[in-house]
């Protein structure tokens, strides 16, 4: 635990240690918020925001009502809640938000295009925002579509909700997904955008989203401040991982 | 492909592009690499450091002499190679290099104590390396072990090689980790070490390594020039991944 991490991190980080180390075991039932409240002498909140943290990782499972129990060792994420801002923020307990920027159809550039597999200058679906939790800034989002499948992004109201659920009732399901993590220094809009200060490290993570029939639906830049977001991977000697370290020398 | 990346990630991006989209289909022939350097037109260096990082994820196998074949379509990465960066550095065709910067013991401080599950003011082993690729500054690496696991280290010569490989000469044997990934402004040893403007961002990857006893053996953090490595995972509607984001709202 690091004192300097909010409280339900701390907790979080706590409960999470005791599965790995076996102190809880797999099967066994999680001790209940009351008791937990008790033990780590803090609010419900942060307790319950931890419980909702383990429980979208799998890490514990149970429904509402049920007792929850410990379930596996290595949290994960579904594919959806990764793809997802709104599902990953509502599954952790937090409001999540955002604020159109751009919303705009333009000739693609040579390096979009490349990267969707279309010629340069065919039109695309532009969208930036800023998306917040709990109503302050947590990243800055720029999402490109072909206009054959973005186009209905042009009249959609983005600022009450989420891109990928408007994909999905438009019949456009992405099923595969490849991401990219690095770091860069704040240019002038995320600056302005994300109230930092001008070459403020970000962590960045560009996106490729496949359809099942192995189009490229979408294209993706998000510039999280990392106060608000951290990525983790748990990998072991028994299994290969679908995590990759790659090298620019 | 970002005609910014240098040629050998070029010709991956593009390569990997073709595994994905089933161009190459999984138990074909990979062209020849005398095949890939005409169609490229390029000279045979990159087309090999291409094959080698496809290889060393699993997106194509075989061994020397017999015909490399499409083998998957999610790269991946097995945990020693994820650990270790002399065999990641191997795998991909660079050559890897350290330079000691500190290579001390002392007593653990509250927050390394914490992580490492012992008590503050308990003797620690602490590691400081430059790390290199092809010669050049790529990492900046921290690494701690409590005394009873990390004290052979003090007197071994690890400008010469693997931490990694020693402490598996001394049956220290990691085979989980939890990796968590974030960004940060260059600190002063950064700068000095990596040659980078103060406050320049890197890329942060903390670690904590598991034995198979569950004890803590290492705790890790190490940062990355961006312009010199990457982070990629790749993930599916079909299955979850250990990849999960944090908030720290």
């Amino acid at each position: 635990m690091d004192d300097r991490s909010p409280l339900h991190a701390q907790l979080y980080d706590e409960m999470a240690r005791r599965i790995r180390a076996g102190i809880w075991q797999p099967g066994d039932r999680v001790p209940s918020e009351k008791a937990l409240v008790a033990e780590f002498g803090t609010s419900r909140g942060p307790v319950r925001q931890a419980l909702a943290a383990l429980r979208s990782e799998g890490m514990i499972i149970g429904r509402r009502g049920a007792p929850p129990r410990v379930q596996r060792t290595a949290p994960t994420q579904s594919f959806d809640t990764f793809l997802s801002f709104t599902e990953w923020a509502r599954e952790l307990g937090l409001t999540p938000g955002q604020r159109v920027v751009t919303q705009d159809p333009r000739p693609a550039p040579d390096d979009i295009a490349r990267e969707l597999q279309i010629d340069a200058g065919d039109v695309i679906v532009e969208i930036t925002r800023v998306r917040l939790l709990n109503d302050k800034p947590a990243m800055l989002e720029r999402s490109v579509y072909p206009y054959a499948i973005g186009h209905t992004l042009l009249t959609a109201d983005l600022n009450a909700g989420s891109i990928y659920q408007h994909l999905l009732q438009q019949g456009v399901v992405p099923i595969r997904a490849r991401h990219t993590i690095d770091a860069i220094a704040a240019p002038p809009l995320e600056c302005e955008q994300l109230s930092v200060a001008p070459g403020s490290p970000l962590l960045r993570v560009r996106r490729i989203a496949y359809d099942g029939l192995g189009r490229i639906i979408e294209t993706a830049d998000d510039r999280y401040l990392p106060a608000m977001a951290t990525f983790v991977i748990e990998n072991s000697a028994e299994h290969r991982t679908a995590f990759t370290r790659h090298s620019a020398a």
